[in-house]
């Protein structure tokens, strides 16, 4: 099937690919006084009086909005609110139907970074958690940081925590498939956006310590001119000898190969110059780092990719509805690295011992239980907050 | 049945009126390729490269938003944005119940007039339309008149157009069925608040153009010292013979009396002192300015309220479904006055000359083939901005 024209083809059909319905009853005098006026006075009243209510007494603990400014739709770039907006959508659907999460579309027609903030701010008392999606690196690691300060439901940058928490959880199984303890592999992640920067983030709060995260101009170390902000600060906890060179420098002795990066960029010789047996994650879509069949046949032990045509699809739709299922469910004010990593092992775990293969590393992303264990896995990370 | 504490409980029980579902299937790869990536790159890129492609290309041509700052809820004044929210859900069932609109509440946590109008204009890509609702006089005719200078979708206010507009409607049909012309009537409106005000606007621009507005101190005139900028306006237009006294002398010798203010505030003689007949519409909610039984004791040939529990409800969800059912067909960029005059004649004309009594001069407010009458009178008006 050629998915482009036919996706095309299909929206024009579908005229949205959400909608939103009624959950009460509405025929008779009664039913509207109930659901409407006068009666809904007195859900509004002990709101007034006890905020904490609106999680019961509407659907707020069921409700999230997806949030974008439309800046890096895919590997379109910055095509602007409306036209971000079918991934919006189609990303409503994945909430439904994985997490059984109520997901709002909206596109901010802003690129000012305070402007996106106090948008989302002033908004966040209808929602039960902000997933905010597609959003220019690094303006999207200033707008998370902002919005957990002011905002207190759960605020989640898919791009960077959904992609971390499945590449961790790939990374988990590919460990415990090839019997190497976290503690002894080093990883190389090329990719220095917002996925990269948080795949490395997670890995490290997991307990992989020895990572260098490279950009287009190959390592990132602490002493390096002319880092933005976010680049400086992972380059704190990685790269800890300093390193400097070339991707296929860096590649050279690792265990672990992570592209979020460009179609391409990874040739067979890096994989034959990486120690025995490596791991490698080449995620770039719809054309990764290096193909499979060239990885392999370089020595990949252990390949995974972002597509659904060959093995071990990496996709953070195994992670981001059973995540917001938890915090929504556990009523979470945040969601914290503790219960990311808890993800990462549900969704691990997910696959048993005697299931796992090298071409079966992470659940299919179409399979519905993973999100019910991830909400678990991820509710019991979190302090009750029900009222 | 008490409805205030059995919706309390039924609000308990729902957890939440309304929810988002899923328009397509996703049960396959294929599907996930079609909804989501990489397929949906193809939609975004078409109204990328044309905005008006959002209309068909997603769900823009049927999503409303409901905005409210909390300010004016029902009688209860200023609850908060996140107390405003049953309110909201409950105006989303009515949307979607009576004009097949999908309906998004947006409570904005802010008083500020050019924060809230910043806000909306920078989500208005994301909606087809903009229902704002609950936000207190005079602010909402500034939210509204700036919105609708900065946003090419129709912006409505429903306390203000939505009640003008069915009170138009029970007007025309009074009027019809005692067979006088409305150039030859006197009308009286109490409340200068955001309904008082829009309706006199309205019945003026239908051609009812002696109207005098009474607020708490009495009669509104041009002169008059510390009016309100909104109030100045409509000054312009009524009371031309500059009365001035308190509504018991403003009363005297008129046709029709508009109540949306408050309970018990007009006598039995107030409507004795009227000219013979007269059509007397005490809308005030739940207690009416005059009880019904004592308003046609007193001489009312025609009575309506806002109540279900009397003839003539006069309940603006007769108006609002179909009003914006009709510009987001016709792809309008406004609702104008022409649409809402259009919209009124046609919830009146809903009623046939056999069918019109004292008692049933306004369709019922359950009857959902309404919304539909009104919504091909409203796209009727407009020029068709389909793509």
């Amino acid at each position: 099937m050629n998915f482009m024209s036919e996706s095309l083809k299909k929206h024009f059909e579908w005229n949205g690919k959400i909608e939103v319905i009624s959950r009460v009853p509405l025929n008779t005098c009664d039913d509207l006084s109930l659901a409407y006026t006068p009666g809904v006075a007195q859900p509004c009243l002990a709101i007034q009086n006890d905020v904490k209510k609106s999680f019961i007494l509407t659907r707020r603990s069921n409700i999230v909005a997806i949030v974008t400014d439309g800046t890096a739709v895919l590997g379109l770039g910055d095509i602007g609110a409306e036209a971000a907006m079918p991934v919006m959508e189609g990303k409503a659907v994945l909430f439904k139907e994985f997490g059984g999460v109520d997901a709002i579309p909206l596109c901010i027609n802003s690129r000012d970074v305070d402007e996106i903030v106090n948008t989302v701010r002033l908004l966040s008392g209808s929602f039960g958690g902000i997933n905010l999606e597609d959003i220019s690196a690094p303006r999207c690691f200033e707008i998370e940081r902002k919005l957990k300060k002011c905002c207190n439901i759960p605020i989640f940058h898919d791009d960077q925590h959904g992609t971390a928490i499945v590449v961790l959880a790939a990374v988990i199984n590919a460990l415990r498939l090839t019997k190497r303890k976290k503690e002894d592999v080093s990883i190389v992640i090329n990719g220095a956006g917002s996925a990269g920067i948080a795949s490395a983030r997670l890995l490290y709060d997991a307990g992989l310590k020895n990572i260098i995260l490279c950009d287009r101009e190959g390592a990132i170390y602490k002493e390096q001119d002319g880092l933005n902000s976010e680049k400086k600060r992972i380059a704190e906890i990685t790269n800890t000898k300093q390193r400097k060179g070339k991707l296929a420098d860096i590649m050279k002795n690792t265990d672990i190969f992570i592209g979020l990066s460009a179609p391409g960029c990874v040739t067979r010789e890096m994989v034959e110059s990486m120690n025995d047996n490596p791991i490698v994650f080449p995620m770039a879509n719809p054309v990764p780092e290096i193909m499979p069949d060239i990885a392999k046949s370089a020595g990949a032990a252990i390949i995974g990719t972002g597509r659904s045509d060959f093995p071990n699809q990496i996709n953070n739709v195994l992670a981001f509805p059973g995540v917001f299922r938890g915090a929504l469910d556990s009523r979470a004010p945040d969601i914290n690295e503790k219960m990311k990593i808890a993800a990462a092992n549900a969704i691990a775990k997910h696959i048993k011992d005697d299931e796992l293969t090298p071409d079966y590393i992470i659940p299919n992303p179409l399979d519905k239980t993973v999100a019910e264990a991830v909400a678990k896995a991820v509710a019991n990370q979190t302090v009750n907050f029900r009222c």
